[in-house]
């Protein structure tokens, strides 16, 4: 081992330095299992001075180094290969400050997102980041990796929302960009070169996020479009008539609808009628007025006939169950055999035509195929998967993901796209940023990454594909 | 001359070389006419293509290049030097679309805002960046400086309404970066390291604006604070009260009150009371929703002790009253002598306390100094400015602004603020630049700069001071 390990083993401790294999492991293999990695040691520091400490060695064994939170990810930008330390920010888990009259939270990196939510909640004020693994995921991560959510329609990625960051760099200094400032033209936005890269460019210790006021009532709503191209109306007309106070609005087919309601306990499609698309709209606001909005622009929509039908919750109860729907459609999907998964996006405005050229192109590379679109549409953000066709081995529907994902990456591409939309990059889709991205882009992203990682001991592998 | 530059005049003909003094004085001065340029030459490309080649024939011949839209900067950032070129964008001027479903807009950079904000209201949307300079500022200049204004609060600045960028580089080549999405986490966040950069790192000459649904109606009040810390309270109250639909929070001195009532026309105050401080607050929203909210929040704030009187705008016209207030004592500080000024923001709950600082540090500096303190203080944005001490020459007080600024960005900095909120650097702020930002962070600035341009010949002088 060198001795800038060495020495950083001695002064982290025990408890910041796990290299026994049953200790490593949970660390070692991403959510979904469908990855297994290895290190040196799993690193684990209580504070910034600490992970300056880990930097700063690494920088000079020339060792790479994997920043890991909650380990929720979905494109294995956490997992480490031998030789390689794994830093783990889940001891730097403190609130630091919350000012309400200010709108500002400050949040260590290893704080768990649900805790930051709870947090602000405490002090009349809302976070409005939200997602399936806020119960896990931490707040580093999801600024290191710009997550997005539900809530992304009114209030933003995880970029929108955060105001300053505390960053240790790949030579272990630490950047102080902890501000709680709403404008601040002072020079280039390093707070957004950091937000997003992976851990590519500097550590992210800590951060200042921005409050809202928390919302008196949400107003929820099933409807029934009367079809795929209807959504788009239906969209400009809940922004419009809500005063662009609408905060989610979620595309759920048909197959997805069936397979919750077949899968998941508690899962009921409040219409008796099989629509084909539904959308969850939900708005927030003060006193009456949002569920007055809702049932005044569903109404306007019905009679505009750009839907059919539309259940509205009258209680919390009832727009639970509402989201039950929408989660349950995520979960039952495994029970329909294998998925295969895309994280896309396309202009808004494209929605529906990419929805409906993906699906064909994908049921004519592999007939049987069932297209399981679903999704925050309202940003253009399409989880176009895919099941697999019944009496098909899971084995050899899986063994056609590189095909299928040319083929939806193509019309996403050629739709002007994403073929990343939230979940980052990570070391899955490498490939897709030289397919891609111009050389141009890459050049610039490489030149970026030269002068913050001379050494490219940051997150090595990750995010941008070998030069 | 350089023979690339000989090229590029020859290729440019006589409608995009400029050389002649009458022909490039509007140029080089900037509309305060504090600072004058000189200039090899002006050009005035018409296309993307023609910017690469303006570009590409400064990198080969080294020189330097001043990019300029409305030239409406306060900060100097477009004023050249003898022997270099200034980039005029301003027949980059064409809307190249508008996507009303999508909610977005593709301009090039040299389209004058007002322009662009017409163009989204005429597809029934809203572009809702504004400030002073509408009517001649350009969408690349905005952009490039990352401009605020008034309706940050609700709708972020300039970087906040920008989805993709179309940006020529320091040897001539250009990154297509016109993106329409709103999600997108590929690789590291170019599109905000342009924006904001004041054209050191590239210059944009297109990009997708993000459009919004067009307000049906607002409603606006002026509200007298019971005292300036007051602003805090009443701020948290409309926020919440609005569902966060609060468009403008601008605070009112009575010192400027005074002064629009005296020298501009049409100005009234609307109390009989001389209040110290009232504040403007907007909403907007649907139906008759905004004014019933603000007439109840209001209506609280004086049961609370917040305000002790207010004026609602029952009309258009009255609401056109109120702005010309706001508006108003912005012009009327020329008739009160000599100005200083200083953009500055600090965390939105440090604003009464610093306000209070700097006017009583001011005072002791220079007795009988008269702050004129007003401004966007929903951002924490202050434009605290000094007029000058009655009796005093014009000159002598004009002597002290280095003293002043001293004094009050030594405060700023000391409350966590930045001592440029929305104005940028230019070149009259890298003194600034070089005392309160740390070594590191200039290192990082400086790094970027070096890898984006190499050769130093981007808006030489801007933004960070020599190193």
């Amino acid at each position: 081992m060198h001795p800038a390990l060495a020495r950083l083993r001695t002064r982290l401790g025990p408890a910041g330095w796990l290299d026994q294999p049953a200790a490593m492991a949970p660390y070692l293999e991403e959510s979904r299992a469908r990855h297994h990695g290895a290190a040196l040691a799993v690193v684990r520091p209580a504070d910034t001075a600490a992970v300056a400490a880990v930097l700063a060695a690494c920088h000079e064994a020339g060792v790479g180094m994997v920043p890991q939170g909650g380990n929720t990810g979905r494109c294995a930008g956490a997992l480490p290969t031998a030789g390689q330390l794994v830093l783990s920010l889940a001891r730097l888990d403190r609130i630091r400050a919350v000012d309400a009259l200010d709108g500002s939270l400050t949040a260590e990196a290893g704080c768990i997102l649900a805790d930051v939510q709870a947090a602000a909640r405490a002090h009349g004020r809302l976070f409005p980041l939200s997602l399936g693994a806020e119960g896990s995921c931490t707040i580093g991560g999801n600024l290191a990796t710009n997550a997005g959510g539900l809530n992304v329609l009114r209030y933003g990625s995880a970029r929108a929302l955060c105001l300053g960051l505390e960053v240790v760099l790949a030579d272990g200094r630490v950047w102080d960009g902890l501000r709680r400032l709403r404008k601040d033209n002072t020079g280039y936005d390093l707070r957004d070169l950091f937000i997003g890269s992976e851990g590519t460019l500097g550590v992210i210790t800590a951060a200042v996020l921005r409050l809202f006021p928390l919302p008196e009532r949400r107003a929820t709503a099933l409807a029934a479009l009367a079809d795929l191209d209807a959504c788009l109306a239906l969209l400009a007309r809940a922004r419009h008539a809500s005063a662009d106070t609408l905060t989610s609005f979620e595309l759920l087919p048909r197959i997805g609808l069936d397979a919750a309601v077949r899968h998941v306990p508690g899962c009921r499609d409040p219409f008796d009628v099989a629509h084909a698309w539904c959308v969850l709209l939900e708005l927030d606001g003060a006193g009456d007025a949002p569920a007055a909005r809702l049932e005044a622009l569903l109404a306007d929509a019905l009679a505009a006939g750009e839907i059919v039908d539309a259940a509205t919750a009258a209680s919390e109860a009832q727009a639970a169950a509402l989201w039950r729907l929408r989660e349950g459609l995520v979960e039952a999907q495994r029970h329909e055999g294998a998925s295969i998964k895309h994280d896309v996006a396309v202009p808004v405005s494209r929605v529906p035509e990419f929805i409906r050229q993906a699906s064909a192109a994908c049921t004519a590379l592999l007939p049987g195929v069932r297209p399981y679109p679903f999704g925050h549409v309202g940003d253009g953000n399409v989880h176009f998967n895919l099941s697999q066709p019944p009496g098909m081995a899971a084995a050899d529907f899986l063994a056609c993901w590189g095909r299928c994902e040319r083929v939806v990456h193509d019309l996403v591409a050629a739709c002007g796209g994403s073929f990343s939309a939230e979940h980052g990059v990570g070391r899955s889709k490498t490939g897709e940023m030289a397919r891609y991205k111009s050389p141009l882009e890459l050049e610039l992203m490489r030149g970026i990454k030269r002068t913050l990682d001379p050494r490219g001991i940051l997150n090595p592998g990750a995010v941008l594909p070998p030069g």
